[in-house]
């Protein structure tokens, strides 16, 4: 047996494209990973009427369970609570224990605020906010919004709705125990047990892996029961396969199928990205960046990682040639002789950031990001890379990268991770 | 008179929350700028039936437009146009003309193609895409997928409805295209004028903008009329204002009475962001960061920009402490006596890459991301600043920012940036 769900996010920033939503897919990556089928996702502003016609919505389409996101602050414009329950026809309560709850975490919060806070509207929204529907669980809060759990109606019209904040961090915080709560775990015992694998690759076509599912299509028996859906990123082919227990056979033939055709390509079958690749194979070593075109967005990525100062000594941004030479020890000449972007350019600046930062490795990029500074030898998406390391030459490479300059700056940063992938490789 | 939109976007890997939509928020900040008013985003999976629910949704809740965003590829699982004909009952017809322009443009990207391609299914996917509803205009395609425009139905229980290809370049390069075919142009000829203005502060919270809003609801005539919203990221404030045009007065006095309450936070009012505002400071001046648990992120960020070229010089990303003493001439006694997260070092480093890399300004930042590595004198979330500029003392700056590791690299790379906007500052 399935469940399904739908997510409806609110926010009127949400709706007008000025904020990134990041509650939809975590809820909905949430979810998949428990095995519930979410098949909804809406985005409404801050009015009622649109937020109950998509409740509604999400109930004439049969789900069973429905989260919303956002809308439970203190101010008048926060009101999914209030809207939900009318249309599940329950009054609201105050909550005494809530609101003195809420009043103490306020309480803690303003000691530390500088600004002066209005005392009669800051009591009237923790009052708001502990406002709880007739015979709906609350769920703690972990800022200043408790969520709110409701069954699933007895006439089985309006399926059981989960209600959370907005403010990512705290609608994570508040996943396990809203998850437990009895209106939400009874949805959740029906579902199934799901697997989800994936596979990652580099350089391979959506259409070469196209060409083998259909051979798999063919020669793997329990094949139909995969659900396999593909995502093209940054270069990066990514396979996603959902499916139960009895499948896992079928499952592991394709594994087998896609390796034996594309196993140059492939370099993650069990969940890792490249980032988590290239940080395990750092372990015990020392590295640093050398980046033109991309400006210091490998370095920034590198150190995105929690614990990735055990290995990350730095970078060298040399934007310009001046620094090239001043801080990476690239010769005037080369530069002069083979340009700013060239492959002697890009070992020279991979080699000086080795030798000055004493690492054991060093990678490079010297590119044309454009739009402009592109010729016809090296138009614009020209992007040369090298990689210098202990004890064996440096290697060097040049891509023609698409796109406009974000494109080929995110591009090259992260081909430059699947070279560093490579040249730490451990059987090199 | 006002037109209503709906947008739905497909992809299950949009659904699943593996990628993030980058269509939904750009369509519906175009809407916005033309004065159309955007009800409801939907987004759905692969799956026709879900795909005709939200549709009808859509048409249910009385939209004037629909725009669907997907789904438009030359495989199985792209559906939109057929699963939306069906709805609107129109029989699909293939378009000689188009097939061939799609076959041309097929044939150029296969010369470039390393791989192989399988010829009869691909001959089968360009008929795919070529197919258009009786009656409907068809999009010039960008890529390979075309677009198609179709009419409200007579009865008027089905809206116009625009539908475009999913990724985001072809979109958008289709969009004007778009937005001039008969269909669409249409129902846009029936919007409202309508301005919509931003406000941007830095360090101002929303309890102290809603208390200013509630003075102007008294004391502003016409205030009413202006439709606010407000939205806080990353420690900027965003109040975006959307009006007709004889409620400007009431605006431009709303700009004097926030000017007034909030000057010293308020950064910009006519749209320009913190990184426009800065990139226009350094014309004729050069630039370097020197960072430590920011990794880059600044450098990055203000490389991101098209020219940048002519004032970023570089930078120094000293992860190490023996890089900031190496690259940056940080004293080994002062990160000994100090701590690497203090003023005095932050204050070395930004002076070292103003040497070293001879710059008039740079910025630097020293800090305690997390995790780990906090202190109960120097928590995770502290974060040292300099700027050291030509002729005037360096400046020196500690915050305590909050949230978790991404949160507080994000958040002093912002903070570094104001700090170059109010150093960089023509009065000065």
């Amino acid at each position: 047996m399935t469940v399904r769900a739908g997510v409806v996010v609110t926010g009127t920033e949400v709706l007008a494209g000025r904020v990134a939503d990041r509650n939809g897919p975590w809820v909905a990556q949430q979810l998949l990973e428990l095995g519930v089928d979410v098949a909804h996702i809406t985005i409404c502003g801050d009015r009622p009427d649109d937020l109950t016609a998509q409740v509604q919505f999400l109930a004439d389409q049969r789900v069973d369970l429905i989260i919303t996101t956002g809308g439970l602050g203190p101010t008048a414009d926060d009101l999914t609570v209030a809207t939900v329950a009318a249309l599940y026809g329950r009054e609201m309560h105050l909550d005494v224990r809530l609101e003195k709850r809420i009043s103490e975490i306020v309480e803690r919060w303003r000691s530390r605020l500088s600004s002066a806070v209005d005392s009669e509207p800051l009591k009237a929204g923790i009052r708001k906010q502990a406002m709880v529907p007739e015979g709906a669980q609350s769920i703690s809060p972990t800022g200043t919004a408790p969520g709110v759990a409701i069954s699933a109606n007895e006439s089985g019209t309006l399926p059981a709705v989960l209600i959370l904040p907005g403010p990512p961090r705290e609608l994570q915080a508040m996943w396990s125990e809203a998850l437990a709560c009895a209106p939400i775990a009874q949805v959740l015992t029906r579902r199934a047990q799901i697997r989800q694998d994936t596979i990652r690759a580099y350089k391979l076509s959506e259409a070469d892996l196209a060409a083998t599912l259909r051979t798999a299509e063919r020669a793997i028996e329990g094949f139909d029961a995969l659900e396999i859906t593909t995502c093209l990123s940054l270069g990066e082919l990514e396979m996603v396969t959902r499916y139960a227990e009895p499948a896992a056979p079928a499952y592991s033939d394709l594994v087998g199928l896609i390796g034996k055709h594309h196993g140059a390509q492939v370099f993650s079958t069990d969940g890792s990205t490249i980032d988590d690749i290239v940080a395990d194979r750092l372990t015990g070593r020392r590295i640093a960046t050398a980046e033109s075109c991309t400006g210091g967005m490998i370095a920034a990525r590198l150190t995105d990682r929690a614990g990735s100062s055990a290995y990350v000594i730095g970078a060298v941004v040399s934007y310009a040639n001046e620094t090239k030479t001043g801080l990476l020890d690239v010769p005037t000449e080369s530069i002069e002789q083979h340009g700013a972007v060239s492959e002697p350019v890009a070992a020279s600046m991979a080699e000086g950031a080795r030798h000055r930062l004493g690492v054991d490795i060093a990678v490079s990029t010297s590119g044309i990001a454009g739009p402009g500074g592109g010729t016809e030898l090296k138009p614009v998406g020209t992007v040369c890379f090298a990689i210098a390391a202990a004890d064996r030459p440096t290697v060097t490479r040049t891509l023609l990268l698409p796109g406009d300059r974000a494109s080929v700056r995110a591009l090259s940063t992260t081909a430059a991770m699947h070279m560093l992938a490579d040249a730490l490789k451990p059987d090199r």
